[in-house]
């Protein structure tokens, strides 16, 4: 088993990039292939102590940036890290690829290169948000904007399998996320994927309302991309303004200011709680081969995590559960 | 002018809403007209010091349960409080009506007894969130569950008089709920309205990302109601959740239950900030008539709130223009 990460990708890459991979090697002992520069690699390397018969370098010139129009990206530039490591699962010479780079592209580049698993029609981001119980994988969480129902039964299947053999939860409880509890609430898209979900096989405990999401209501939760990454962006958002909004008024007077500084480490465990970096990147799920999206301002400890995530994937063969199940649901049908 | 309150709606009615319509009547000098059952109501008044000349009790036998299927209460009892409250509006003999109770039946009463503004093709919820900066209104909240681009610029137009009007922010800036910030993103609703917005004479910003309405992005955010619903329903749970996790790690030592008893008054005012009470009720925008949703746990300073905003409405003639800009823009096109 090879992980190749796309070290060039991230906010801070590539010196979390490496410095995560390079943990991850050294605690799971994987092999994992630096995608990248190779002069800037080796430099960030030469300061570590790492295992050299697990890491290597596979050399990539061009970058895409964040802010690069994805598919344009991917298409033009042959020789970027994110294409190249995506290259490498194609050609067999990695089986997972981990990315913190412009998701756009991520997800371009390993849909263009691995293309789709033969019946699934839109691959999903599948998300995992804490919330106060664990995890509950959000999907789509951003890859296709308009979504059939269809669709959405795809991402349900996709999702209960990453959770019961990465997330290793028992009989995933499946929720659709909709504006009622009620079997007749919802919008079009909603309405119409109800019934698929009820007639699946898959455990589909009914609609799960916003309110109940941080709550963990359930474990893998479905909607379209619109929804799910506009849900994702917000708590993003909700949760930094809140936390601005409290140093503001813990610095207001002496009193709460001394308060602030007896309640920090209970304030550290509650962020850790919410910390994305625990939980290992997400996986774009439907495409030949693992593929983990990791958050762009991914640390070191975020890529180490992405990278277990990859290994858990590989070793739980959801790639060829995702193909068998899609297959049998297509027969049924 | 005269304020109708449905006053057996929400979870705390009769009690909160008869002492907020107290206070407000005493506060703005504005006769409020009570809806509900005349003996409990009476009860309720007894132990209260109230202007009698300002306070009446329109007798309405019947009520609407929190889970009953709002249109179908609606069109059966004539005779309920949220029903007979519209009815007087209709009748010319209220100004507004202000209602805690099922917000669906709280809608539908007032579409199906005061009909829409001639032009309006949906009338939306206009919810008030609180921000960093302030307040946004995101519309539609809840009312429509699919939506086409001419809906959401109704949405962008309606939302902006009210912003205007009522919450007094000059030139409200209108920004377009969507998964990305260029012109070119997002799914087939926000990319058809995305024109739609910028020919129009409002003061169109753009695409409006989830993790920045917490920041106050902008003052009038449009998108579907299902969207907007989910978002409004997240809020809640999070905010909920985030505040149960925080008291569980304040609470775990001896220095933190220290720190926690000294940062009390900050949490409070931060509390405060983020109160929905404080933000006076989501209009109805569309209807012919002022019709006040308010959230069902309101308590008595959620009603005089929701009192207020309908004030303001009726000075600030929010139907009339309303129906103006809705005419004007539809002879435009």
């Amino acid at each position: 088993m090879r992980i190749a990460v796309d070290a060039m990708g991230g906010d801070y890459a590539p010196h979390e990039a490496v410095l995560g991979a390079v943990e991850a090697a050294k605690e799971w002992s994987v092999p994992v292939i630096l995608v990248g520069r190779e002069e800037e690699l080796k430099r960030e390397l030469a300061s570590l102590e790492y295992p050299s018969d697990l890491i290597s370098i596979v050399n990539a010139e061009e970058t895409i940036g964040m802010n690069e129009p994805p598919a344009t990206a991917v298409r033009k530039k042959r020789n970027s890290s994110i294409v190249v490591a995506n290259r490498l699962v194609k050609d067999g010479e990695a089986d997972a690829i981990v990315s913190a780079g412009n998701t756009g592209a991520a997800m371009a580049a390993s849909l263009l290169t691995l293309g789709r698993i033969p019946g699934v029609s839109r691959p999903a981001i599948a998300i995992p948000m804490p919330t106060v119980k664990g995890v509950t994988v959000l999907l789509d969480a951003g890859a296709n904007a308009d979504c059939d129902p269809e669709d959405l039964l795809q991402f349900a299947i996709m999702g209960s399998i990453y959770a019961e053999a990465v997330l290793k939860i028992t009989g995933p409880k499946v929720g659709l996320l909709n504006i009622g509890e009620e079997e007749e609430k919802g919008n079009r898209l909603t309405l119409a994927t109800y019934g698929r979900l009820k007639e699946s096989s898959l455990h589909f405990i009914g609609n799960i309302e916003g309110r109940d999401i941080p709550f963990g209501a359930c474990d893998v939760l479905v909607c379209d991309g619109f929804v799910g990454n506009t849900i994702l962006k917000f708590t993003e958002g909700f949760a930094t303004a809140l936390f601005c909004l409290m140093k503001e008024a813990l610095l207001s007077t002496t009193r709460t200011k001394l308060g602030a500084l007896l309640i920090k480490p209970g304030l550290k465990s509650l962020k850790a709680r919410m910390d994305y970096s625990e939980y290992g990147g997400a996986p774009l799920l439907g495409v030949r081969g693992v593929s983990i999206i990791s958050h762009g301002s991914s640390n070191a400890k975020a890529f180490k995590n992405a990278i277990l995530s990859g290994i858990n994937a590989i070793n739980e063969d959801v790639t060829g559960k995702i193909h068998k199940l899609i297959a049998a649901d297509q027969k049924k049908s």
